[in-house]
């Protein structure tokens, strides 16, 4: 049974690139962290594509550890605040929708909800927030903590916080103004109200201070993986990211999600799941194949052990390349993909060297995902479409523009041939090119 | 003793101008509230005359009161966020300062001085800070709070707010990036430091996760007039709003500032007194006066009552237009000016009706300042200018665009004729423009 609609995609934004080593590609310009035109060249490219939105993914912290290990990732050091950003690429773009994540541990919702209202109103109807609660702990450091809330506490906020900001945003009903320079009557004072809310994290009285905007409210997305973050998706989302890379496990992730939106009134087809994907295409598998190689060459090995201590929540400062890891650095669960802590686990026990496993675990963080040829990428793409593991995909791409450039030069006009992706966009407001409904502003 | 350098100037927003029935100017855009094109006219007017910047005035609450009146006050009501709205008009723009209020009270500072560093970014070096505390009620109870917190309270929290702002936009110095793909080393990470801040109101490790910007710090403007703000402003500010009226008390007020400036090892250049000024102009003294009148019309009695009731912390709703108040409706001591508060006071003992009284509030508020000839005007300026009341004004206009073309059109080329005015920006930056110095980045 093909599926009527066309997959999403969209551009995970993470400045040099998805990969450790991306701001050593020949590629891009070196300085693009701080570089308003490169932002806006990976936009356009997006745009020029058709693509749903751009995504900038974000962390209220500097990364901490290894000094001389982070001064090779500036990436996690260096970057625009992403609010600011899609609201200057707003009045830069036309069409593409702006994905910023702000986490909901360290915003006060009447700042946030005029925020995304504010971006809203400057991009005609394409802002998005990420809503995420955060999940290192120096960012609590920076926020009069220390570390991280308890992940209960942090989405129970997190709940409340989305709830505020539902109703700030619906303070204004829609045809709230009247603009009536006749009677010098500006609004229907019957179609403003306040919220009163007073709840266990917030007491916020309203009204919000701008008028409805042109989705009503902005895009909700949402990335977190455990109950409570699944729980959230299902009540308020319109997309889903995931790392899921096993498609049998994505496809019942897929259908679960979709199911329980049931209880909240909501049709299926109101949340578009997105996966993320790492693509690495070339004209040959082999182009494909030395992409991976040459970023993986570039890797320094400080950064290789800084990644694997982040994944294994060890310290592997100055452990040596060329001889295994002791087993007892290993620890008991997985922080993150089960899968790929076995696949790690399994590696180490057959005696390979430290700077072994950095490369596997690197190419199966940042290379893997799916190199090939355009028609190899389609494929892969197509059956999760096709098969309900996704509704689209957003790209991770290891290197901007590099990797964008050839993702839209070579995979973007074969997902066409085969009908799966749009030629033009459907509409003009981010809702409307995700097919996802537009909340009604509540009458008079 | 004539100046040597020429005064600064800069553009007071309030969507639709400083005037209360501003919005129903016919001159303008009715939906300009949200209309990011309405915002950016308004900025390119400014950038055409040489305006050192564009002013975004902001409070995080509507308004409160009578309904119907607010309903005919959309300034108070609907608005764009201003930090959002100068992003976009960061990457708009060529030279203009783009100046967004923000309240210490209501924000955290990581988030904040990310977002002023993002934006300085974004803008080659045209950010700037207004720093409030904020003094109405009504936010507070947008943030958790009953009310405003006591004044000592906000100041205390604004100090150390500043200085962890100013701490974590050191966190890079100003060449700590080293961009250097051969050695795989992007900065040196000997020039990036925490801050390990510790303090009464705030707990921030930092560093900040942005590089050290154009201006090193966004211009720091300070508008409150209370010791605490003085004190603030000596310390910090890089330019001082006042809405002083009267010649001889802000020459006082001046020098007092200026002087204070010394205890902080700070060169009195270093920072620009800039008073509100409401300009009406008109090819003849009877136009400018028609100006002041057609707008005076369009003021609706119960907007009046409402700005009388917050002038005088009363609540006037339904008071007759044509009795006199009742003078127990009199405060014992202005909330604001106490020079129109004693004028309006006599006013009210000489037995003169409410609508008498609406009236002459309205235009001493709104309508006065300066009304008559671009000679008229630049009179004024150039004596406040000269005799060192001001080393700038700040205009607060009372329809936009309207009142801004004709000063850009009547009064700048007075002001230029007379040498009070550059004819060309003298740099890239906003501090470039104001002659303020960019603070030193640190040494490695
Ligand atoms: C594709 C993807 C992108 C994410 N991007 C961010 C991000 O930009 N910032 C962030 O704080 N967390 C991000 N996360 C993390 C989640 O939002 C969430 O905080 C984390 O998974 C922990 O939540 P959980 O306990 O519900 O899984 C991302 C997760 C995924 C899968
Ligand atoms: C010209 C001018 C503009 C101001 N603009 C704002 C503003 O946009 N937002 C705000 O909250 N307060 C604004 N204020 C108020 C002051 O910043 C300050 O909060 C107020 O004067 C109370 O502080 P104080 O007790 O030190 O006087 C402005 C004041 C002046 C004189």
């Amino acid at each position: 049974m093909p599926r009527p609609d066309r997959m999403k995609l969209g551009t995970f934004v993470y400045t040099y690139g998805f990969h450790p080593a991306s701001w050593m590609h020949p590629g891009s310009d070196v300085g693009a962290a701080n570089s308003f035109a490169h932002m806006l060249n990976v936009a356009r490219l997006s745009e020029a594509a058709k693509f749903d939105f751009m995504f900038m993914a974000d962390s209220p912290a500097a990364a901490v550890g290894d000094p001389e290990a982070l001064a090779r990732q500036p990436n996690k050091m260096n970057r625009f605040e992403p609010l600011t950003l899609i609201s200057a690429l707003a009045v830069a773009t036309e069409r593409l929708g702006l994905v910023a994540t702000a986490s909901t541990s360290y915003y006060e919702p009447y700042n946030l909800a005029r925020i995304f209202a504010s971006i809203d109103h400057l991009s005609g109807g394409r802002a998005c927030w990420n809503v995420v609660t955060s999940d290192h702990d120096e960012t609590g450091y920076n926020f009069n903590r220390r570390g991280l809330d308890p992940h209960a506490v942090r989405y129970a906020r997190a709940r409340e916080f989305v709830d505020v900001c539902f109703g700030l945003w619906d303070s204004f009903d829609d045809d709230a103004l009247l603009l009536d320079r006749e009677r010098g009557i500006y609004h229907d004072p019957r179609k403003l109200r306040a919220l009163d809310h007073v709840g266990e994290h917030f007491q916020v009285r309203g009204p919000l201070n701008i008028a409805s905007t042109p989705q009503g409210r902005p895009v909700i997305a949402q990335a977190g993986g455990s109950e409570a973050g699944i729980a959230l998706a299902a009540e308020t989302a319109e997309i889903v990211f995931g790392l899921a890379s096993d498609i049998g496990r994505s496809r019942v992730f897929y259908a679960t999600l979709k199911a329980r939106m049931a209880a909240f009134g909501r049709d299926p087809d109101g949340l578009k799941v997105m996966p993320g994907v790492v693509v690495n295409v070339g004209r040959t598998r082999a182009e494909a194949r030395a992409k991976v190689d040459f970023m993986l060459e570039r890797l320094h090995p400080d950064v290789g052990r800084l990644m694997l201590s982040e994944f294994l929540e060890a310290d592997l400062r100055g452990v040596p390349l060329d001889a295994p890891l002791p087993e007892d650095r290993l620890p008991a669960a997985p922080k993150g993909s089960r899968a790929l802590f076995e696949e790690l686990t399994a590696f180490v026990r057959s005696g390979r060297t430290v700077g072994e496993l950095i490369r596997l675990y690197a190419e199966k963080h940042t290379g893997n995902g799916i190199t090939g040829t355009a028609a190899d990428v389609a494929d892969v793409m197509e059956e999760w479409f096709e098969t309900r593991a996704a509704d689209g995909f957003i790209l991770m791409l290891p290197t901007l523009p590099a990797s964008l450039q050839d993702f839209t030069e070579l995979v973007v006009p074969e997902l066409r041939r085969r009908g799966l992706f749009r030629d033009e966009y459907e509409g003009m407001t981010l809702r409307e090119n995700l097919g996802v409904p537009r909340p009604r502003g509540r009458a008079g």
